[in-house]
Formats: structure tokens, C-alpha cells, sequence
């Protein structure tokens, strides 16, 4: 099976990114996770998005904050399908981040998820593994019928008198 | 090689969606183009995206305008990638339709690209199927070359004097 | 009377809720209050809206936050008014979850309240009631008549020596 | 059957109200139009919304820019539901209208479509009338299956050929 | 001299004041205080405002948040100027009471300040009286002076090999 | 009567200051009107304004766009009241203007206007010198009560039937 | 005299650059224009960049719309001070490229100009070559004194008369 | 060796601008602190700033929050280059602060860095320095290899079984 990629910008981004740490675990995918910059180490970071085709990757997720760069950097070297998580920092509540990794030019995208959304970015790097891996599939599909299952038994544990007798 | 579906909103997306129709004949990649509405053709919508892996797709772009809840629905009824193109309306400037687009909630991943940005919504579909298609992959690089060339070109076209003899 | 029904897209948006319950518990209108999400419970949500009106419902109410579809998606499957109220979640201040609420597209009307203004979609709901059941207008005026009371009561208690002695 | 009121801050709001009139029209609902400010006429406005109830009213819609306050101070005087339409001006591209609109503090709602989002306040004025009114109720049911059927003629309709003929 | 009237429309924005009211006192002026709502009590809200020229007001000082529409209710019924205070609440930062405050209509202005910036509203209010009055400019002025002071003096106090011998 | 100054930041903001010019003509204030640069005439500017009280002036309007710092600067130099009007640029919507022009720090007032609210800064400076000045208040009343009246006939002149026969 | 490097993602932003050609010119300062992306051409960008202080330059000037990488590309590898000018494109007025280029991590700086400011980027790259060059500096003040002069010009050139004869 | 002066609008500014001040004293650069405000001690900072290439500064930081009009105020006196750094304060996220910054009108330049963003206001002014100082250029080299590394070395620190074992 191909390889995961996740990098992020910064070590201070790593807490955003456990939830997609876990759910390739989860998943049983094998993934690499990296610290790299696209400005203060970027050769490191192109050379390594240049070769990840070679070395046996599917996909690329980056997760950056502020003028987040690293997403755009690293599709700039690589035709695998590239996965920007914009991180939440201290002022501007992410907008920043979004639009720096959303807004890419015709030609060079990035698969956008939400602000701080690093579960859905493994699910879609999984998603792109399962286009022909079948048994990937369904176990996406088994973990989309126990979020249904969860959402059902929570529609039924609403405990409204508990709530009316709050004061 | 798998499909890739285009749906639209509204036909009135239709001169957005071009680049992405383009790119995709270009890249011999096969594919339909359809209209189906997250609000107006739900059952229509929802059906065609259960199946669309059973029925050879590898990929789905959705591209709606204002609260765009294409993407999300069509998303919601398949394990396949999604790819969300938020439309630019006559109000706000495509900020309504781009966080409705990205800020999909854990378990439920859009991959979202640029306001407008039809043509990087195609390459990302491109680029998912050529996780395992080097032919593809092969087409894409070359693309990513004649990006390069021309604007190595451009680079060497800029004519100074005649800027500054414009009064 | 008619049943109002307040659905939530997770249960973790259930605190934001509870002004909503109360109002409708104090206002004496039947409701049932369900977790239902448009993405993980599709299915369910559908077909709760498609029959709400012939199991006696008289308005839904729902609340969600991020991409909020929620409320969009409950309309497209009734004719009954649908209310929606933005949930504020960890980024972007609730501001992702009011567009993708307010900004629906022509044909399918989600009437919108403020981010996390739960008591005002009650209050609202019962509006909508009321516009055929004098009994429960009088009870809405009721309550006005309180709010009016209370700030008249208030514009009387400032205490400008107190404010004036604090250092 | 209940009158709906459809009140515009200035005269110059009027054609983004037509499609609200032509839809109240089309589904026979019967219903008047004025001019009214919040702070050019705020006792004629005061008094119609105080007496709306009285005069046969069942929902009143409000249209306003910039800093909107129409919908807020009709609201203010009435138990009747109050749909209010954010207007798009010069600047801000209708975020300020939307957010003076929509913000409504708790105890006084306001019922919020999209900027210039008026057939969508006609048809939610209509859906009100519409819990306790099974005829208009099938009216509305009526024009989503137009809406509907539409959109499936237009999916149909797409000539992939002659986009890709073009230039 | 003339009073200078400070309304709240929420006695949950008495915090925010605090410094107009404190400001007004230092400054010697005649002031009142008082909860009104535009929502709540629009009668006596707008009975204050047309009587506040003959009860020997010169001008009005309005705080409130969300759909904050006080102020512009107050300008509606009197010839004073009228002075608003956005008040930032849970949501959107303030935003919302900005641009409901500030993004009046031709014809009834509203003298903006700040978010939250109570103490300016004051300084404003003063200002406006010391058109005409020389003793309360000359106090103004002071104040002023001492502020200019204070800066100066904090200039100098700034210990820069403190701020290295921190780790 | 106290003079009242209109200054622009460049000519090119002077068709949005026209209503103010007009307004003020109107109301047979006397006014000048001045072009000066918080940064490219700094001197001039603060001559202006320090010697603004002495020079009759009773209150100083300032109109500026993008990094409107005019206002600000004019208001450093003066204890009399200093209005505000944001212009709007090509970029951004008028949204720069405004914070640099609202966002004032404690201690130095701006009072703002709507984004290029010309005529609103031309009322209120108005209002100010009508705080003493009954005559100058009774035409602002005037005013006030053409405005009504404009409205009230607005309201019996909407032609419903004219409206229903477009096509 | 260090030459100045003007480079722009994509020939589509010259027409916003030529107010900074004009202007290096005007001041005779040496520069060169170069179209590169940090996306298309990561590599020629990186390697100018690299050798920019040994082959002369002084600064480097960079205009991107979007989400505008390549000023941040460009600082990254070199110590030459960087100034980054975000371009204006179709949808978000430029906030996209302004926080792209402005929001640089902590380590990267980027001399931020105006969305569309090029003619203040070549202000900036000469004031910078003219810290330690009073020839320079010089030419800078006289552009200065001329600016002034115009607006003083500008102040007494205001036809009031004129502007209340215009209907 | 140059001067770098850092002025700050207001001691509350001080914790912001530590690392600036720590970075220039790493760096060796001689440097002045000093608090000034445009608006309360506009005349200091104008002289200040008009001297300031004649008392030996190469550059001037200029830190402020809200509407922050310091670094323009003092651009406005010197053809040095100015560097402004937007201060987050307690409502709007530091947007007001960032545009009141950056959105400078032609003909005077303000270099602005991110939002609280001191540590590259320092750099940026030592990249200035570091046109014509060889030796400074080498210590920017150094901290910038330093920088590299510490990404390198954190690089093969993530511990992915511990993040796994979390619960």
C-alpha cells in the first residue's frame, strides 16, 4: 500500500495533528511524519516532496499556520495529490491560514480541510487510497456506519426532563 | 482508468466549471457533467453519490455558490474523495460558499479548492487517480513542465522600455 | 397544538441548546428535541423532515455549527418553516456556521437567528404558532411585557455612587 | 387567509423586493407593500407593526441596508413573526446589513434570509401561514416539485460537445 | 451646563461604562444613567430621546451589542447628537455592534467610537459641549496635557537591560 | 456661529465629500474646506487644527481612505470635536478606512461616520453647534420632518400592479 | 549602487508593478524584472534569490496575488530584505493575498506594502538603499517636498462655488 | 554602525516588543527604546523621527495597536525606512491594527510585519543594515542556519508509538 506523508510546518503544530496521526493508525495505512519548513528548511522540504512519488507515497499532508506556505511549497514539487490542514494561531482565528493554503493559483492545487481539521485530512488521504483499494473502502465504510450508529444512539439518550429540572 | 463526475448546483456554475471540463478532455481523463442540487434534487443527488463508486467513478467535484452544501452531501453518501469548488456569488464575494465548502465537521472530509479555482479542482481529481496511474502521473509532470516553460518565457518578455516610455 | 422539533447536529451542541428547550417548555408547546446530522444520519434526518408535517410538527428548529448544513438540509425535504440557528464552535467565532446557514439559495428559505441564539429560535417558532393561536400570542406578550418590566426595573437601580466609589 | 406585510427602509430597496411581491402574488397569498423607516418614520412604523396583529397580518417582511434596523424595530412591536431581508448597499457587500439583521439580541428575533434574499422571505412568510393551511401548503409543495424538475431537465440539458468545441 | 445622557441597553454593559462615567464626573459634567432598550422599551427609549433637548440634555451617549440598534433609535428622535458605543459580546468579536452602529443611512447620523471605548464616547460628548465652553475646554485640555505627560515620563522609565536579563 | 472645517486627505476624495459641502451650505453654517495630508502636509495639518478653536472653528470634519489616519492626526491637535468619514478605495470595500478611523485608542476621540458618509459628518458636526443653538436646531428638525414626509409619500406611491405586469 | 530585483508570480500582475518600474527609475536606481513562481519555477526562484546579494542586489521586491507564496519563497533564502506587495485578483479584494504575504512565521520577515501598493515596495527598496546613501536620501526628500507642494496646491485650488452650483 | 530605534505607542505595548529588543541585542545592533504616541505626543515623535537619520538611526520600528497610526506618523517625517508592527488588542483580533498598518496611501511606505510579529521587525530592520555590512549579513546567515537546524533535528524527534499510546 502506498505511504502517507504528514508534515508539518512547525513542532508546535504537532497536538493539531495527533487525531490524524490516529486515524492512519487506525486505518492500518503506513505513514512518515515530519517535521519540515518551507522557509526555514527548504530543500529539505522539496527534496522530499520531489522523491515521495519514487519512495513509495500516495499523498502529502501538510499542516501549517499564519502565512502558510508549506502545502503550496510542497505541491510545487510533486504531481501526488497534496492535503493542506490550515492551524489556528494566536490572532486572526485561522483565517490566515486558510485562505494562504486554500487560495492557490490554476495549476498548482491543494486539497483544502477545515482550521486545526487534521482528522479529515488522514479520512481524505485515505479516501484517495481506497479509489482501488477496495478493503480501504470498507474500512472507511465500517467508520462512516459507527459515526451514523453513535449519532442514532445519541438521538435517543436526550435527557430532556434532566434539563427542564436544571434551574 | 475510473471517472470522474462534475456536479454543479445550478447550471448558472457552468461557465466556472469550464476549466475543470477542459482539463480533464485534455488529460483524456473520462467524465460527466451533471446538475443536481443539494436542496432541489436531494434524492437524485444522494443516489448518484452511493453508487458512483459502483459505477466506475474514482472522484466527485462539486461546485455550488453561497451555502454550499453540495459538496457535504454528496460527500456524505460516499467513501470516495469529494473535491468542493466554492462559487463566487453577487454577495460576499465567495466567502459564504468557500467556509461552507471547507469547514466540514470531523468524520466528513471535502477536499476544498480556490474560489472559482475549477481547473485546480480538476488536476486534484487528475492527481488522485494518478496515485496508482503513471501514465497519468507521466501527463501531469508534463503539464507541471509546460507551466514551467512558459514562464521561463514570460521571464525573458518583460520589456522594460517600453513601460517606461508609456507616459 | 402543532409539535416543534429541535434538532441538534451533534450532541455536543446541546448546551447551546437549552435556552431553546426551556422557552419551549415554559411556553407550554409540545416538542421533541433529536440528534441528527446531515452528513453522519442523512437518511434519518431526510425522512424526519419529509414527515414532520403529517406527524404534526408545525416548525423545526435546528442548530449547527462549522459548514453548518444542517438546517438546509432539513428544508429541502418539508414545506414547514425551518429555523436555523449558527453554533459557534473553536475557529472563526461561529461567523463559518452563519453563512452556511442565512446565505441558502432561492426556493429554499432557512430562517436564521443569531450564532448560539437559541431562546430566539424558540421564541420565533412560537412566533410562528401564534400567527393562528391567540392563546399563545397572549403568552408571547406576556413575556414581553416581562423583559419590558425587568429593564425598567433595571434603568431604576443603577447605582452611580457605587460605580463613581470603586477605585 | 392572513395578510403578509412587506415593509422596505427606503423606496430604493424596491427592486430587490420584486421577486418577494411576485412570488406572494403567484401563490395567491394576499398582501401589502410599504415604505417605512426605522428612522425617518419610526411612529408610522411603530404603529403599523403594533397593529398588525389586529389589522390581519400574519408575518411581516422587512428590507433594509447597511446598519439595518427595520426588522429589529418592527419586531419590537409585534408577536408576529418578522422575516427580515439584509440589503446589499454601496459597501460591504451586505455584510453590515446581515450582521445588524440577523444579531438580534435574545427575547426579540428576527427571521434572517440571505442578502437580497427576497423570494426566500416570501416563501418562508408563506410557510408559516402554510402549518395551519393545507392548501398552500400543497401550493409550495408545487413549486419545489417545479423547482425540482427543472433542475432534472437541466442535468439532461449540459452539452459536454459543444464546451469543449469552444475555443 | 447641559447633561450628558449615558443609555445602556443592557444593564450587562454597565462594566463597559464605567470609564464614560467615571470620565464624565472627573470632567464635572452633569450626567444621568440609564437601561433602555430599543427592543425592550422603545417607547420610553424614544419618549427620553424626543424630550432630551427641552430636559436640558446636549447630548446622548448610547452602548450596546449584537444588532446594536440603540443608538440609532435615539438619533431617530431628537436633534442631539447622538454617540454609540459598540459593545463587544460572545460572538464575531464586536464587529456586529460596529458596523450596526456606524453604517447609519444618509440623513441620521450616529458619532461612532471604538469598540468598547466608553471613555472616548465621554471625552466626545465633553468635547461637544466645550464647543462653546472655555472652562470645560481648558479642562479637556489638561487632560490632554497630562496624558502627554505620562507618555514622556514613560519614555524614559523603559529598563532595557531588564528586559535582556530575562531569559 | 463656530465655523465648521472639512478637510480631505487628497482631491481625489472630494466627490464623496460633496453631500457634507451641500449639506452644510444648505444649513447656512459657514464652513471651509481644506485639502491636508496626515502624511504629506503633517505641519500644516496640525498648524490647523491647534489653532482650529482660536480660529472660530467649532468642530473639524475628516474624510480619508485606506490607512485613514487623518482624523486622528487632526484630532491630537485640538480639543474640539473631530468627525470621521472613512472613504472607500479599490480594495478592501471601505473596511480599512473604518477601523483606522473608529479604532481610536482611549483619550483621543474620532467621532465616525458610515464609509463615505459625507452627508451624516455634515449633520452631525450640525447637531454639535445646535446643542446651543435653537434656531440651527429647528432646521435640522426641519429637516428631519422633510424626510418624514418624503418617506410617507414613498409609501402611498408603490405601484403593486405596475410590478406584477413586468415580465 | 545595489540594484533592486522586482519579481512577479505571473505576468498578469505588470500592470499593478509598473508604478514601482517607474519609480526606480525616476530615482535612477539599477533593478532588473523577473516573472517567477514560487509554484511554476521553485527552482529558478530559489536559486535568484540565493545569488542575489553576490550578483549586486539590495532588496527584493515581490508581487503574488492569491495565496501569495513568493515573497515568503524568496526570503527564505536569502538575508536581503524581502518586500512583499499582495496582489488584488477576482474574489476576496486582496485579504487573501495581504495575509499571505504579511502573516510570515517568526524567523521570515516580509516587508509588507498596501494590496496594489507597488509604487510604495520601490519607496521602500529606496529608502532602504538610501540608509546608508545621502545622495538618495536626498533624491526621496525632494520626492517628498514635491508631494507636499502638491497638496498644498491642491488646498487652495478647491472651487467651493462650483461644487454648490452643480445640481 | 546604525541605530535601530523601536517606539511603541504605549508601555502596554512593552511585552510585545521583548523580542525585538532581544533579537537586536543578539544581533550586536545598536538600539534605542522609546514610547511615543502619535496621538499624545505627536510633536516628540515627529521630532524624533525627523532627526533620526541625522542622530545616527538606519531605521525606526514602530509598534501600535488599533487604529494604529504611529508608523505612519513617523514615516510622515524621515525618508528612513519605517517598520510597523500591528499590536493585537482586546477586540477585532488585531485586523484593525493590521490595516491601519499596511494600507498606506502612495508615496509613503511603512514595511509591516504580521500582527505581535517584533522578533521579524527586528530582523528586518537588521536586513536593511546588513545591505552594505557584510558581517552582519553573515550573523543573519548564522541565525537563519541555526533556525535550519533546529527544524532538522526536531525532524527525527517526533515519537509516533508515544502519540500512539496516548489515550
Amino acid at each position: 500500500m502506498k505511504k502517507i506523508a504528514i508534515i508539518m510546518g512547525s513542532d508546535s503544530d504537532l497536538p493539531v495533528l495527533k487525531p490524524a496521526i490516529k486515524t492512519l493508525a487506525e486505518l492500518e495505512i503506513p505513514f512518515e511524519v515530519h517535521v519540515m519548513s518551507a522557509h526555514r528548511t527548504p530543500e529539505e522540504a522539496a527534496a522530499f516532496s520531489k522523491n515521495a512519488r519514487a519512495n513509495g507515497f500516495g499523498a502529502i499532508i501538510c499542516a501549517a499556520g499564519m502565512a502558510a506556505h508549506l502545502a503550496g511549497a510542497i505541491a510545487a514539487q510533486t504531481t501526488l495529490p497534496v492535503i493542506g490542514i490550515p492551524v489556528k494561531s494566536s490572532t486572526l482565528d485561522g483565517l490566515d491560514a486558510l485562505l494562504s493554503t486554500v487560495q492557490m493559483p490554476a495549476g498548482m492545487p491543494v486539497a483544502t480541510v477545515a482550521i486545526d481539521g487534521a482528522q479529515n485530512a488522514a479520512l481524505l488521504a485515505a479516501q484517495m487510497l481506497a479509489i482501488t483499494d477496495e478493503d480501504l473502502a470498507a474500512k472507511l465504510f465500517d467508520m462512516r456506519k459507527k459515526q451514523h450508529d453513535k449519532v442514532v444512539a445519541k438521538d435517543k439518550s436526550i435527557d430532556i426532563a434532566a434539563i427542564l429540572a436544571e434551574k
